[in-house]
């Protein structure tokens, strides 16, 4: 017998993944949490039946949220991160030794525990003594916090569900606000083949925020399309004009100081979009 | 009532589009051949089953493949390619005004009429005078053509079935025959997720051959992964020291001279496949 696991990426467009075993199913307050063993992509964490993360892919993803902005910023000890459950964006984040509290505020507690115990590659960060967990509001959390963190890390699922609130003006403002005077944050911003008008509204609202907002662009196999774009909202340093000399080696299978600087070369149909 | 083609990309791996409408599908002297009419992509062309290019993500291919090509020899004016048979690579490099002559040889003919039937934004570029089709086997034409073109595509299927022939030391040895001195050729090379070992061994192959060898990269939504390579074979001109000012602006959607430089940067994991 064969089990696929089918996700509808669009109306008209599906990738469907042969499972080996469904190791956790449940649905959480917030959305409906899975957790399956694939044969393509090792083990797969869904939510409301969208592919977050794979054991086999999330390096990607996990890399170039982090390690851009982190190797912009001169200087980033206080680091959140909202959202991001599964833990890689922190497991990266604790890369970086001049951080000296890296903070996780995550809605959905349950995707925190089923990482940690079914995710072991991406939630080992957790062990880390810089790390603090709160299961939180993010939303509330930016707006309670003012003049906070160096750097500010929007881990979010797609802008539907409990991740509405993390694409609108309200918010990115209560980020400017929870930023120090030289702040930066990152989000994660779809796709530039199915999601062209929420990067370009988000880029125009941000613009009225930031002094410096910039796209750059990844490619995540298992997320609609293959290519995915991140959105950097800075007060002070530029990303693309960031010194990258002297950086620690990582190990990293992604990022790299030449694939940061490539990554905000924009194909003239996504240039379009921050025009 | 929803019908939906489904391509196994991998054993375990598919993607599936929705239809509107079957518009060609036949079995040729050498494979099976549709065209439909996506919700997503538009339409679409299939061999075996497999998604060959689609009406609104083809632009992607079809500029980088001939594009960085074209652009790194100072002078391409003898231009073959083998396959291609929707007609989108010889489009391209038609509009290359120092081409005096592109040559196509298709070995399907029937993929020839479908694209001019049901494919006329690919197929547009036939009508240009300087375009000569030949229904034949791109492997022997190799062969049979000594010193004869500047530069040779090599647009073709994945290796199986047809094109298998497209994938090995004799043939790439023929190619480097057919080029003149300072000539250079491109073939698509898969994904460097799904098909490493078949990037990494065209790489050795072509070193033997070729004193120059660079892999790139473009980012195709309806290929496996999204993620795709090129290699490039080339006797004299270099494609990362290639002199990209002064070229005319053709309308690209993803090509453009930092594209072109950005292209050959590649993450680590696609790096140690050319190392």
């Amino acid at each position: 017998m064969e089990v696929w696991f089918t996700e509808k990426q669009t109306p008209n467009l599906a990738i469907s993944c042969r499972v080996n075993k469904v190791l956790c199913s449940e649905q959480t307050p917030f959305q409906k949490l899975a957790i399956l063993d694939t044969l393509e992509f090792g083990r797969m964490l869904t939510l409301d039946n969208v592919i977050q993360t794979t054991v086999k892919d999330e390096f990607i993803y996990h890399e170039m949220i982090t390690h851009v902005g982190l190797n912009t910023h001169p200087n980033p000890r206080q680091v959140l991160v909202i959202g991001g459950g599964d833990g890689g964006s922190i497991r990266e984040v604790v890369k970086h030794r001049q951080v000296e509290k890296a903070r996780m505020v995550e809605i959905d507690g349950r995707v925190i525990e089923a990482a940690k115990e079914f995710l072991p590659e991406l939630s080992c960060g957790y062990a880390d003594p810089r790390v603090e967990i709160l299961v939180d509001d993010g939303i509330k959390h930016v707006k309670d916090h003012q003049d906070a963190y160096d750097m500010i890390v929007v881990d979010s699922t797609d802008p539907v569900g409990p991740a509405k609130g993390l694409f609108n003006e309200a918010f990115y403002q209560n980020v400017h606000s929870a930023l120090k005077e030289d702040g930066l944050f990152v989000a994660q911003t779809e796709s530039p083949f199915f999601n062209r008008k929420l990067i370009k509204d988000i880029h125009q609202v941000l613009r009225r925020i930031f002094p410096i907002v910039r796209l750059y662009m990844a490619y995540i196999p298992t997320y609609p399309g293959g290519l995915w774009t991140f959105t950097i909202g800075s007060k002070r340093h530029d990303p693309v004009k960031a010194a990258l000399d002297g950086l620690g080696d990582f190990n990293n299978k992604y990022y790299s100081p030449a694939v940061h600087r490539s990554a905000f070369v924009l194909p003239p149909f996504v240039e379009e979009l921050v025009k």
